[in-house]
């Protein structure tokens, strides 16, 4: 059991709070049995399982180490107070996992007849990133494209808004030179932008079969080399004095338009 | 000005950061250039305005202390030390303002005909209560009512992300029984509750004309009391492995099912 916060191996785990080293490191911690369970059930890539036995009192909990120990995945012991220093909550529950990181090749991809994208120009708010993951996934997207400085889905108040859904949403990474070379090989696809300076309403279209939808970073929209690509710009329209919605929220909306449009025989009443 | 944070002013606004000393007082603190900007431009009762000079440099800052000097509110001067205490951001902007609450009362409330309204049973986060005004903000709800045990709307974090809609989306308090005997002055008015348990999708109905939707909390849902006084539970369709979205989301979704509904003439393309 490891009870010191100097032993070197927990020193790296903690620098895994910092965006560069969870890039060089290419893993993440996740914890917390919620996190942790999830990613168990979505056969994440789990390097090792970190557990305060003291602290994991829940069978859910025991289970789960059982889980690793069948899977041969490494497991450390830590005392209460060093676990206490990995984990970002009040009360740990005394499970973390060392995760890699499971990012898709933009490079080797393009986009089937049929399926449904988004991508994100330089997102800023990791709660924001993890929210629209979650929706991603009850909407069914294909994959998600984090274009040019987009905050990191591995930042820990990503994974937490994710609900697990990091695990299971195809993500990506790319600059405008290899998105746009996606696009290219992606013959069927329309990109569909959004701004609040456009007249079509978003709720007056009929969408594409084969369509991804950008949106633009909190503050600033879309940029115009990112409006230079769409084949639309639609708006969501908005009453009131606030001239724009949350970005989660805006994303919402919208991935719920498509998601409607592409599933209108679900006529349950 | 006000060079030491032990000034007892300075300590009865800090405690502000506390649910149970703006509840007493009745007052918040609203603070950055942005958020007082956006209490002055709803006419919000702005007691006090809280400058720090050194660190007020712009222009729109300096425009706003002209407009408290004519609208007569005090203007308190503190050191760049004493407001970094204050703030909440790294890089404080000098600007902050004691704010009176504007709760609206619901026992002197009923809905009139064609009125739009959301609920939110023990909703616990607030930067998704706040995301949520913003949200109430753009579709026009009528009102916005916080049920028995929800989060404070004056909470930094709520009010932060409510951009300015804190002050202009009515909010009202209530338990089950006031909620109850505003809904049996509300003659026209229709309860639609949401649940993931129910076979109807929000997709495939017509919303009443007279709406007021219910939501449950992060965590446990719609009480069954709750449920009681629905006249319609519906689910928001999901596919993927999360097993529901994040409130706020939920909220936006399907907020704009009824803005839609409600606004079937704005087609604009």
């Amino acid at each position: 059991m490891i009870t010191s916060s100097a032993n070197d191996h927990i020193k790296a785990l903690r620098k895994l709070e910092q965006p560069k080293e969870r890039r060089s490191s290419g893993t993440f911690l996740a914890e917390g049995l919620k996190a942790v369970g999830q990613a168990f059930d979505s056969n994440a890539s789990i390097l090792e399982l970190l557990i305060s036995p003291d602290l994991l009192i829940s069978e859910y909990g025991r289970s789960l180490v059982e889980l690793a120990e069948k899977r041969e995945i490494p497991i450390l012991e830590l005392s209460p107070q060093v676990f206490a220093r990995l984990a970002r909550k009040d009360k740990p529950q005394g499970i973390a996992a060392l995760i890699s990181q499971n990012w898709s090749d933009i490079n080797s991809e393009s986009a089937s007849s049929g399926s449904f994208w988004l991508a994100l120009e330089s997102i800023q708010n990791p709660g924001n990133l993890g929210t629209i993951l979650r929706t991603c996934d009850a909407v069914g997207v294909s994959g998600l494209i984090l274009l040019d400085e987009s905050t990191d889905p591995y930042d820990p108040a990503a994974v937490k808004a994710s609900t697990g859904s990091i695990f299971t949403v195809p993500h990506f990474r790319a600059d405008f030179s290899n998105f746009e070379a996606f696009l290219h090989r992606s013959t069927d696809l329309m990109v569909i932008g959004t701004s609040d300076k456009v007249a079509s309403s978003a709720f007056e279209v009929t969408f594409p079969s084969t369509i991804l939808l950008l949106l633009g970073s909190e503050r600033q929209g879309l940029s115009d080399q990112y409006v230079s690509l769409c084949s639309q710009m639609l708006r969501i329209p908005m009453e009131g004095v606030c001239d724009s919605l949350n970005i989660s929220i805006a994303a919402g909306v919208l991935l719920y338009q498509i998601y409607q449009q592409r599933h209108p025989q679900r006529r349950l009443s």
